[in-house]
C-alpha cells in the first residue's frame, strides 16, 4: 500500500481535530451560560472526543504494523492512542488551526462549532461511502453525532445572531477573528492531494459547495453576513495545522492536556 | 544535624516563592504597558528565578548528602536544581498562594509584587545574619536586588493608588483580591516552627511588625487602606501554601512550566 504514510496522516489529521476541539469545548465544563448548555457542550466535548480515540486506535494500528519489521528485536515501543494522544509535540498535530482557537466568549464558541461541524457533516457524509472500510465505519458512527452537534450549533446561531443587539454584536466579533481560519478546512494538505489523487477521498472544492449553502443557510436565518474581501479580493485565509504549523494556542492546550502522562508516563486509571 | 528535613524543606519554600512568582512575572514578558515597565518587570523575573536557583542548589545538595549511603549501589538519581524546578508536582510545591495568584491587571500584579518584596527585605536582612552561613549568602546577595523590587514596586503603588479615579479603583479591587493571601506569610509551616525552636530563624512576628509598618506607610501616601474585619474580627486570611495546599492556578503554572523537561527529560540548551 504506496500510500500508507498519506492515511496516517490523513488519519492523525481527524483525530488531532476532534481531539483539540473537544479538549477546548471541555474548558467549559463547569462554566458553561445555564447548567443544560453546560452539559450539552461538555457532551459534544465527549463525542469528540470519542471520535479522536476511534480515529487514533486506527492509526497507531497502521504505524505499528508497518513499524513490526523495524521494531523486531529492538526495544522500541508500540504506538498507542494514548501515546499518539499525549506524547506527540506541537508539529506533529494536525489539526486545523480553527480547532485549537481559543473559546473567548459564548459566540465565538458557538460559532466556532457551527464552522467545524458543519465541515465534519459534509466529510462523514462522504467518508461513510469510503473504500477505505476502517475509516468509512468511524465515519458511519460519528455522522449521528455530528448531525446532532450542527443542529444545535446551529439553533445558537440563529438565538445569538437573531438575538439581541448585544447577542448579535458579539457574533459579529466572534465572525471577524474566526472567518479566517475556514479557508484552511477546505485547502488539501500534501496527505489530502494523495488520497484524493487515489480516489480514497472526494474533491474538497465538493465539500466546500455544500458547506458554504449551509453557511449561507443559516447565516440568513441568523442576520448575518459572510465576510467579503475589498477591491474583489477574497479575505486573507491562515493556513498551516493541517501540515503542523500551529499557533501560539496549540502549545498551552497540550501542555495542560498532556502533564498527566508526562509527569506519570503510563499511567491508568 | 536533625533539622536536615526541615532545613530542606524550608530552602524549598524560599525557592520554590521566587520561581513561582518570577515565572508569573515573566507571563508579562512582551505585554507590559509600556517598554520600559515590560523590561523592569522582566527583569524582576530573571532575579526571581535566579534566587531560586541558588536556593535549589543549596538544598539539592542537601538531599543527595543525606540520600548519598541509600543511593549508595542503586540506580536512583541525584536531585539538582533542575528536577527540583521541574519535576516535582504541586503537593511539593511550598511557596506561598500569593505568590501563583493570577497577574490580572498591572494594580494586581504590582500589589502582589509588593506585598511580597516587603516581605522578602525583611526576611532576606534576617536571613544574612543567619547561623547558617548558605542561607546567610543568598540572603545577602538576594538582598540587593529585593531592595530595589521594593523601591520599584512601591513607587507603581502611589503612582496608582494615588494616580486617577480608575487607577485608585483598579488598587482597591486588587487589594480586595490579595489581602487574604498576605497572612500566610507569617504563619510558620512546621519547619518553620522548628528552625525558629532551634534559633536558626527569627519569630515570624518580628518581620510581621516591620512588614506591617512598611505596608502603613505606602498606604497612605497610597491613599489606600488596610482592609479591616467586621465586628472586630480580622478578615479571613489564606493558608495551606507553604505545606503543598494549594490553589488551582499552581496546577497550570507548573503544566506549562514543565512541558520542555518532562517532555524532553534531560534536554539542555
Amino acid at each position: 500500500m504506496h500510500n500508507r504514510q498519506a492515511l496516517i496522516d490523513y488519519t492523525l489529521h481527524l483525530a488531532d481535530n476532534s481531539l483539540i476541539l473537544g479538549h477546548r469545548n471541555s474548558e467549559w465544563t463547569g462554566y458553561g451560560p445555564v447548567l443544560e448548555q453546560d452539559i450539552a457542550i461538555s457532551n459534544i466535548a465527549l463525542d469528540l472526543i470519542g471520535q479522536a480515540r476511534n480515529f487514533y486506535q486506527y492509526a497507531s494500528g497502521l504505524i505499528n504494523q508497518g513499524d513490526a519489521g523495524a521494531r523486531a528485536g529492538s526495544r522500541a515501543a508500540e504506538v498507542t492512542e494514548d501515546s499518539l494522544a499525549y506524547l506527540r509535540d506541537a508539529w506533529d498535530f494536525k489539526n486545523c488551526l480553527l480547532a485549537e482557537q481559543d473559546n473567548g466568549d459564548w459566540a465565538k464558541t458557538i460559532l466556532r462549532q457551527f464552522f467545524f461541524s458543519a465541515w465534519q457533516f459534509y466529510l462523514y457524509g462522504e467518508l461513510q461511502q469510503c473504500e477505505n472500510s476502517e475509516l468509512a465505519a468511524v465515519g458511519e458512527k460519528a455522522l449521528k453525532e455530528t448531525t446532532y452537534h450542527l443542529r444545535w450549533s446551529s439553533e445558537w446561531m440563529i438565538r445569538l445572531g437573531d438575538g439581541t443587539e448585544e447577542s448579535h454584536a458579539r457574533m459579529v466579533g466572534a465572525l471577524d477573528e474566526l472567518w479566517k481560519f475556514t479557508g484552511e478546512l477546505f485547502m488539501p494538505s500534501r496527505y489530502e492531494q494523495q488520497l484524493i489523487g487515489e480516489g480514497i477521498l472526494p474533491d474538497l472544492s465538493l465539500l466546500r459547495n455544500k458547506w458554504d449553502e449551509k453557511v449561507k443557510e443559516i447565516f440568513a436565518q441568523a442576520n448575518l453576513s459572510i465576510p467579503e474581501g475589498t477591491g474583489g479580493v477574497s479575505p486573507w485565509m491562515q493556513s498551516g495545522g493541517k501540515e503542523g504549523r500551529h499557533t501560539e494556542q496549540l502549545g498551552y492546550i497540550l501542555a495542560e492536556m498532556q502533564f498527566l502522562q508526562r509527569a506519570y508516563p503510563g499511567c491508568e486509571w
